[in-house]
């Protein structure tokens, strides 16, 4: 009984770590269909998140058995509680990919990305993809020091999208409204996937150790 | 002993309905301070947010402990579930008002909104602030029927983002990259408002009934 109780709880891990793998490869394809215009590319996006979105729910419908079923206390509790708050992370880095996909869908032919902030937005999905593949590490790994490290990761991004917003209004090229409100959301999709990978490394680290960062009384 | 439980999980009902009051009062003042360039009213936002994270942190805890300590079943369970997720849902509706008053602030003392777009603005506010205030209704009332009906007022919002994204693009008024950027983000910061709105509504009707809205698998 409590063999099987143990390997269900390895499967839970072993899922996440399958929907990092994919929410990695959606925004991996979405970046390049993003600055390459590649149709075919943006298409198959969805068709991840798809999977991984199947994937997810099936996870937290085996979590909830688990709770309801074994009663888990401490270590075990925390990790079952921990795993629905990452797979919720999870299903958001894909649906944000989906967001980036349908951008580059809807301008297509052309590109939505001038190529003057070319570089900036490939950096930006570049270091995405990097966060969700160390996501997928920690989780496997279930190493609380690395996941506390994933934070510097994050800062990347956000002075990557400084950069570009930066970039779009430093005036020395007037982009239209129609560029300009693309690269604003582009901007903060790839911010938000970040924040999603640093919440879940929040998350595993609490399922790990037990400690919460909590807020401080408001004054 | 068993009375004591009950008065708990009374409380996180009580502590839910009190968040979705803050969120939906952060909204309200982050709208006013955006439309009206009201800088006071923008700081305000913020201390606002900081009461909702610290309610929010303090239920995720005792639910938490519920969970370890009361071994809940069947409804109760899922009742302790839903309200992790619909805490995070509602703490993300107050950080989104947090992000529409720093915009505010930002352009202060000029106003964000241009004064052909601000009807459109308002609306969205206004929209958010009622699916809010919904929000602490269905809470308090667990009525399952009112929390699915929710999705409607989210429809209205996303038809109301539609109209801006058109109005900015349409051509008839062609506006700085600023106020392109601007408008985009808040577009999109009011309309992800109401998903977590609608998503609580979704957590709400499970805890209830039990039932789960499922993806189906990809094809």
């Amino acid at each position: 009984m409590r063999d099987a109780y143990h390997r269900q709880l390895e499967a839970v891990g072993q899922d996440l770590a399958t929907m990092a793998g994919f929410a990695g490869a959606a925004l991996a394809k979405a970046s390049k269909a993003l600055c390459e215009a590649d149709l075919a590319t943006a298409q198959t996006v969805i068709r991840v998140d798809e999977a991984l979105d199947y994937l997810g729910a099936g996870l937290d419908e085996r979590t909830v058995d688990l709770l309801a079923c074994q009663q888990p206390v401490a270590s075990d509790l925390r990790t079952l509680m921990a795993a629905l708050r990452m797979s919720a992370d999870l299903e958001r880095m894909g649906d944000l990919a989906v967001h980036v996909a349908k951008i580059a869908r809807r301008r297509h032919p052309e590109c939505a990305v001038p190529q003057a902030l070319a570089p900036t937005v490939e950096a930006m999905g570049r270091t995405g993809v990097e966060l969700a593949g160390k996501v997928a590490g920690i989780i496997t790994s279930r190493d609380a020091a690395a996941a506390r490290s994933l934070a510097v990761a994050d800062d990347e991004v956000d002075r990557l999208h400084r950069e570009l917003l930066t970039a779009l209004l430093d005036g020395r090229v007037v982009y239209p409204v129609e560029t300009a409100i693309d690269l604003a959301l582009i901007g903060r999709f790839y911010e938000r996937f970040a924040d999603h990978a640093v919440s879940l490394a929040r998350s595993l680290d609490f399922a790990v150790t037990g400690e919460a960062a909590r807020p401080r009384p408001p004054a």
